[in-house]
């Protein structure tokens, strides 16, 4: 399974840096390979000021030695190994019309006198809109449900629910975005072999370039202006508040003195932070903050 | 002493917004005024999009009530009353050739069944260049020294060493800034009685324009291009960085549930995060960033 999704992970991040570099048709992915001195390391795929993509990280690692004491206390194991994989990413659009997007296949496998103790998968994608297209929400979360569906018919509400949930920036009672899927410790049991897990984490892999390609090919081209512009980037600041205060991913990477510039390729091109910033009632800027209030259902 | 303190820092607020506006002569201070649902508000004074000050945040803040949880912990007491003032001040200039700077003056008192129990000042001010100004920085400290030398020969050199380790971005093993004074619990004790707290923290709440006028006087008018800014808005990634991974006020306010905008006026008007971004040999950024990679015996 190590080398089934660690092969998986490479190919998908392939097939996705090629379509958005086509997509966006000016910038390329700078490749940075790095390796982790207590063993594994990644390769950072990095695109920015591009036609499309702003900023963008499409990042694969795969890491492994002896677990760091941190999640050893998490998972109540003592002198264990470790092999984690994953690939994430973030891609932040140009066009504040289009929405930010982020996504997370991870496996995970921890060893005892060399000796396989435990292993699963987690993972999950998730919307950043700064203006709300009713179209683009509905269309994100069909393709998530289509996904989960053919696998398991109470995925899909489950999932959105874990989403809601982690992706929510309590300091300021409000949805990061639009939600998605979220999942965690995915471990094999009765209805699900290791391997049917695989099966689904690859579907929702596949997936991805469905979910979102349709959304900001619609999007890209919209004209906007400067006020557009600023509120994208007073939303970023949400984000960039969100991965620094809550985000669990962010702050075990900088706990486990992960690769800095890697772990930050999730943070947005640029932020802004206006005193007591309010949208007009009735603006396009209102609608979303309302949405943002509580979890909608999309599908 | 909680009367006079409290006192104290309205005229500090009202002293150091005055002279702000005036150099600024363009924006003025807006007036917040807030109240705690627990007890006790404060007044938030905001400029933005000034001539001279992009944005910056002078807070007056006096609460009280039952000890939060969280600090009932920190303190080791139980069931106790407290009551907290102080003034938080950040200005965020506009040219990137002036440095933020950042000062808190804040008094603490707890009480068991009506009375005190315990007190203590705490406080501090710090300088935070983009380009490095030996002079400025120099003058910084000197007059953080000259205060200092007037109360304890002792304090500067224990404060400063306190501020570089406070000030700390341990994830990117750099200093936020250039350092100045840092400190904390400061009790009555056989040389100090509470009085002389009051007079030492009161002397710095006097000296700080002293300390920082003369500076962004020499640097407001300085020429600056498109780079210059960019440069800016890059450490303003840093900025952001320690005060939502390291800050114990800002975190300390967001676990009470303060009023965030309050908290978050010290967050930068624009920050940028581009990837990997390292700044050319011997080049004025260049020069900064080593001087943050250990602290600097500026006097």
């Amino acid at each position: 399974m190590k080398n089934k999704f660690s092969n998986y992970i490479d190919e998908l991040q392939k097939n996705i840096t090629d379509v958005c570099e086509k997509l966006d048709g000016k910038s390329k992915f700078i490749k940075n390979p790095w390796k982790r001195s207590e063993g594994g390391g990644g390769l950072t795929m990095v695109i920015e000021d591009g036609n499309v993509f702003e900023k963008g990280g499409v990042n694969v690692s795969k890491i492994f030695g002896k677990l760091p004491k941190i999640i050893a206390e998490q998972l109540n194991v003592n002198g264990a190994d470790f092999f984690a994989c994953g690939l994430s990413l973030v891609l932040h659009p140009k066009n504040p019309m289009a929405p930010t997007v982020h996504a997370n296949f991870r496996y995970f496998e921890t060893y005892k006198d060399g000796a396989l103790i435990d292993q699963w998968f987690g993972g999950g994608t998730d919307l950043t809109p700064y203006y709300l297209f009713q179209k683009d929400a509905i269309h994100f979360h069909e393709v998530c449900k289509k996904t989960c569906d053919r696998h398991n018919k109470g995925f899909y509400q489950k999932y959105k629910r874990k989403c809601d949930e982690y992706f929510w920036n309590s300091h300021r009672n409000e949805a990061r975005g639009i939600g998605g899927l979220f999942f965690d410790y995915c471990r094999p049991n009765k209805k699900m072999s290791i391997n049917d897990w695989f099966l689904y984490v690859s579907d929702l892999g596949n997936s991805f370039l469905d979910s979102y390609v349709p959304i900001i090919e619609r999007r890209k081209k919209l004209s906007y202006n400067d006020e557009n512009k600023k509120w994208q980037e007073i939303r970023r600041g949400r984000y960039v508040e969100f991965n620094l205060l809550h985000d669990k991913g962010t702050l075990f990477g900088l706990k486990t003195n992960g690769r800095i510039e890697s772990i930050f390729i999730s943070l947005p091109p640029k932020a802004q932070w206006v005193y007591d910033f309010n949208p007009k009632k009735n603006s396009e800027e209102h609608k979303l903050v309302e949405i943002l209030k509580s979890p909608i259902k999309w599908v």
